[in-house]
């Protein structure tokens, strides 16, 4: 057990060092003076210690007891990368610093600098100094960590991780996860237990490789973070960091994974842990580079979302859909409904063969929906409407039948209390447009072109609003529209060209519509009532070794509605699921269905139309306004889990293939549910794949 | 339309230039000169004309009369990459060369040097020379090309792909696709065409940014090509490639991309086009850099992988599922038999809690499986039979019950004529294993250790067989073991370390029994019955603009079973699809079933062991020993499918949520088929998911 004793060694030297830096903690209060000096802050709720030797900190969490530790592996107060004098990037440790200046500079407050820290082979890169901060609230269990200064020398500084590796869990030992705000929300356990066959697999080799180590950015469409939060917690307490966001910081995550990688031609002698740090951008010279960590005992995943809640209300994110009720009563059409995406191949291609319907077979399927498919609320999204191509939306295609054809397909939809939007969009030039032209794009200071590689993300943001002008409010006129869908330029959160995208979210909202966009983010949540967005990406990496956790929703239900993503409808098989999964999963998490679909099949969409009606369209009418108070995992493998909304509304539901029973002996059945509705009806119930042979 | 306008003058020059080459190639054998020459080599299905300036070739396939062109982008013949002499990587157009020497060397044989080729700055690689040789095969449509030589001067040579961006397609003209065996088999069509809505959007999106560009290595368990060949196709010709082998190329996809990331602040000049380059690593000299491009007039992809099946045979990796028959009876136990993988954490961990069987418990499984589900035909695999971890697979494990028990376990699946096999492993390597040891890593020549971020390959193949030779055989002999299952050791066909795993493959072989190894590739073929594997990967870009063909089955369905993959089984609802797509596929493709689980998910299983058993077994069962004759898409949506069989049978599936229609007006129903079996009776039916609502 050569490795393992190497692991044992390591935790029982940690355990001796710990001891002694908390016992020093205290030690400084009572003037003793050991081995390791350590300057203390404290208040009723936590203690901090903050090693003078390395900066390195610690903080007990009172009311449990549990101490969140530094960086475990290095004893690392930060990771500074930097680029050394032969060119080559480094990443070091600045706990070995030449100089380390640890002091208390106020009742509550320690400041520290390293200075001259050391590289690899021993060389010092002189000259590079930085400076923090770290400042207890009297009162609370708040404290903020931020970096106030960075001196470059003569080197090129590129990114910090501080602070580094901390308040980590041990895999394996720590029975807790690591909670990441990635799209709807994810959870990463810190420990195996049981899973189906194949997933475990996949689950425990992902920590020993590559796939659970990586960054992700804040705000943007891609690997993004949707909320700047993270946290860790374990059946003890819990710590999550807040951002400041006037810096972005990368979130780095560690996922119980070992740093093999950080180890070329031996075995790692790191133990396994997970750990989420920021990563601040050191060329980038803006903004404070502050996280504000709030420790909280016995608390999990929700109760993490709850403190991110009011700092969201207090950041002025947060208006509620009962607000929004009362300026426009429209909104009341949202809740219950099916989100309805009918494509035509645009905006990819404008009236493309086998693809693009015509506006009396758009009025047909309206007419399906609600005569035979008997559907009561719906949002009817008509991909396809226009004769030009992206961003030009208009003139209403007189190939598909022209503009009087449409408004009669409208005038039907509203007839019926649906919602309707054709699809909108002013970011995208597209190679394949006949009026392609650069002049709209954006381009750097040096006349460049930007976002080539993005044909979606093309346009200035400057000209975007223009974009909208010569056409929206003709088209709300003439077809008497209460909704609008625009697309992709508000999925990102981007600080490049933001006042252009603010212009544009203004002039939408100022008609007081129903409005949609796709993925969204927070920033976006006052102008707007629904989002297509928060799906989960197929493929990254973090799917493999985490659960989907409704984290946005935890913050967010009642203040946006969240339907499903058009490249991951309710009614396609994928990573995601299939339409049992994701039906379930809705219902979970407070989530609208999706039922995305190209004319040709829309007879094969039916089925899964009158499921959604029956099943996920009551939940998601009765829950609308409500705030989504809780959720947890009632099955040791995840798949067994419970939502409470302030609504009253309780939802079980079983996301796996086995009938498994919860706490009071009831059984939920493989892929079933149990639901009380706030008048105490209980519904249950089960989904069921059939070979029907002729 | 300033872009599109650009493509079209592009294209008119193409063809031009084209013209002119096509005039001139056969200009020289009537004696005319013109202003650009060509050396022509010509039998009678193929012309080749080699353009004198660049190095260039095209190919006319003269029963088609298509003529298949070189690089439309650069006109490069090849792209060499080396460092500059300030140590940057560059990769450059050798018909740039400052010297291109084009000779005909004899009557069927063209060879060209490029010299000094030039960097994009106008200098000069001094010294640099690709030497290269066009071979055309006097009677048949064979044309070989390769790189005879390569002298590096005072540069440092990293790659060549050679011949560069040849007989490609271009996208929506040509109605064809790029065919790459990867895992089972892919092919990515060169038009766009009417799909699910999602689906397009990630299709056509995928074309425009990098996720249709990249490499693949061969014989790899990644991202990996299982056979060495790969090819084009549009309506009128085909073109297939195969490797020599000696020398390993990787292969370069460029599917449908207009190369955009190859232009920097600017607009793409270049046409969107498909196709496939060998990339030659310079850097090893070893092997025959040499690719045989078959043409075959009116050809597609089940063209290729036939023409491929005469070489697999010449090669030695073709031997049939009917000589192994005769060798073994026991291998008629394998036709229509469901695999079961019973998981119980092992080999990750040994007597995992809640996931652990006990050998009483395996019996009960076994049991079940023969007397409720009435399962005819099963091979069972255990995983977690053994106290010590992989590789050390002894002794049965006293803890589950002990060897008596199991033996029980075996002897009764054995009298049902089930196949069983506990799991084994040579290669693994486990940080938790109390065993753990370095003293069987690979080490490389300065003694560091191998594979160290790969906890399954650390083991020096050169240790495995006597590994194997632990335990093994008193194993087989103890619980009269009719089958053996080897995982991880033959997942890929790495040239280090081959002659260890070739001995530990003929040691296994020598038991004669059923033997199945994990994914596989061709050269184990010999040694094994059935493969888990060819199952494609959930996380490759490439399965966003592809779609799965039986590639690895048109050549090998009756020389090796195929089954699924336990990270994948078919009980899994993943990116491949859930149940019922995956159990049509495996019809289409020549396919078993296969359910992996957890023991306390196996109830949930039996409704999908019951389907499998009435609609997939029958089919394996009667096609098992056949060849897969031929395998074609029905619908425009790719989504009807139909296989057909050397027994006479014939599968047709629906993989898509609506009715379609093939060309006699059968209705197909959605995720429905109809089989005709080699009798003539005809099956039909669909699945359906339902919602019960108690």
């Amino acid at each position: 057990m050569k490795n393992n004793r190497r692991t044992a060694k390591l935790t029982i030297l940690l355990l001796v060092i710990t001891g002694l830096s908390f016992y020093n903690g205290f030690a400084i209060n009572t003037g003793n003076v050991g081995p390791v000096k350590s300057i203390v802050l404290e208040n009723e709720k936590l203690n901090v210690s903050v090693d003078e030797a390395t900066g390195c900190f610690s903080v007990t969490e009172k009311t449990s007891g549990h101490v969140w530790k530094s960086d475990p592996w290095e004893n690392a107060a930060g990771l500074l990368t930097l680029t050394d004098s032969k060119g080559k990037k480094q990443t070091i440790n600045i706990s070995k610093s030449k100089k380390i200046e640890v002091s208390k500079t106020g009742e509550y407050t320690v400041s520290l600098q390293f200075s001259d820290p050391a590289f690899e082979d021993g060389s010092i890169a002189k000259g590079v100094t930085i400076s923090t901060e770290i400042r207890l609230n009297p009162k609370t269990a708040q404290l903020d960590v931020e970096v106030v200064d960075h001196k470059p020398g003569s080197f090129k500084l590129s990114d910090l991780r501080y602070p580094a590796r901390a308040f980590s869990l041990k895999t394996d030992e720590d029975k807790g996860a690591a909670v990441i705000p990635q799209k709807q929300g994810i959870i990463c356990p810190s420990y195996i237990f049981p899973m189906n066959g194949g997933r475990f697999c996949k689950w425990d080799d992902a920590t020993y490789n590559r796939k659970s180590v990586g960054s992700l950015e804040l705000f943007n469409n891609g690997t993004g973070l949707t909320m700047p939060w993270w946290g860790t917690y374990n059946q003890k307490s819990a710590v999550m960091g807040i951002v400041d966001v006037s810096a972005r910081p990368r979130m780095q995550y560690n996922i119980n994974n070992n740093g093999q990688h950080l180890f070329k031609g031996k075995m790692s002698t790191y133990q396994r842990i997970a750990f989420l740090d920021p990563v601040w951008n050191l060329q980038e010279e803006k903004g404070k580079m502050r996280m504000s960590y709030h420790f909280i005992p016995g608390g999990n995943y929700v109760d993490m979302a709850k403190v991110y809640q009011k700092e969201a209300k207090i950041r002025g994110h947060f208006v509620s859909l009962k607000e929004k009720l009362k300026r426009n009563p429209n909104v009341d059409k949202l809740p219950g409904a099916i989100y309805f995406g009918i494509y035509g191949g645009y905006p990819h291609y404008v009236n493309m063969p086998g693809m693009a319907f015509t506006f009396d077979e758009l009025k047909n399927t309206i007419q399906t929906i609600h005569d035979d498919l008997k559907v009561d609320k719906a949002f009817v999204h008509a991909w396809g409407t226009f004769s030009n191509f992206v961003p030009h939306n208009h003139p209403i295609s007189e190939a598909l039948g022209g503009p009087e054809k449409l408004k009669a397909a409208v005038d039907l939809a509203k007839s019926y209390g649906y919602l309707y939007s054709s699809y909108h969009a002013y970011s995208p030039m597209l190679e394949n447009d006949p009026n392609f032209t650069t002049d709209l794009m954006q381009r750097d200071a040096d006349g460049n072109l930007m976002n080539t590689g993005s044909r979606w993300a093309r346009v200035d943001p400057k000209f975007q609003k223009g974009l909208a002008q010569e056409n929206i409010a003709n088209e709300i006129s003439y077809l008497g529209l209460e909704a609008d869908i625009t697309d992709i330029t508000f999925a990102a959160y981007r600080e490049n060209g933001k006042e252009g995208r603010i212009e544009l979210a203004k002039y939408i909202d100022s008609f007081n519509l129903v409005n949609g966009t796709e993925h969204g983010q927070e920033q976006w949540i006052p102008y707007f009532d629904m989002f297509e967005g928060m799906t989960y990406l197929e493929d990254r990496p973090l799917s493999v070794i985490s659960h989907p956790a409704p984290l946005f929703n935890l913050v967010y239900h009642e203040a946006i509605a969240n339907f499903g993503k058009i490249q991951d409808p309710d009614n396609e098989v994928t990573a995601n699921g299939d339409f049992r999964i994701k039906a379930l999963r809705s219902m979970l998490f407070g989530r609208g269905t999706t039922i995305f679909f190209s004319p040709y099949e829309f007879k094969g969409m039916r089925p899964m139309i009158e499921m959604a009606r029956d099943l996920v369209s009551p939940v998601h009418k009765e829950t609308f306004y409500s705030e989504l108070k809780s959720h947890e995992y009632l099955s040791v493998d995840y798949k067994v889990q419970r939502s409470r909304f302030s609504s009253g509304t309780e939802v079980i539901a079983n996301l796996g293939p086995v009938a498994q029973k919860i706490e009071d002996g009831t059984s939920i059945p493989e892929y079933g549910y149990k639901i009380t509705m706030k008048d105490g009806t209980v519904k249950s119930g089960h989904f069921q794949v059939s070979l029907h042979m002729d």
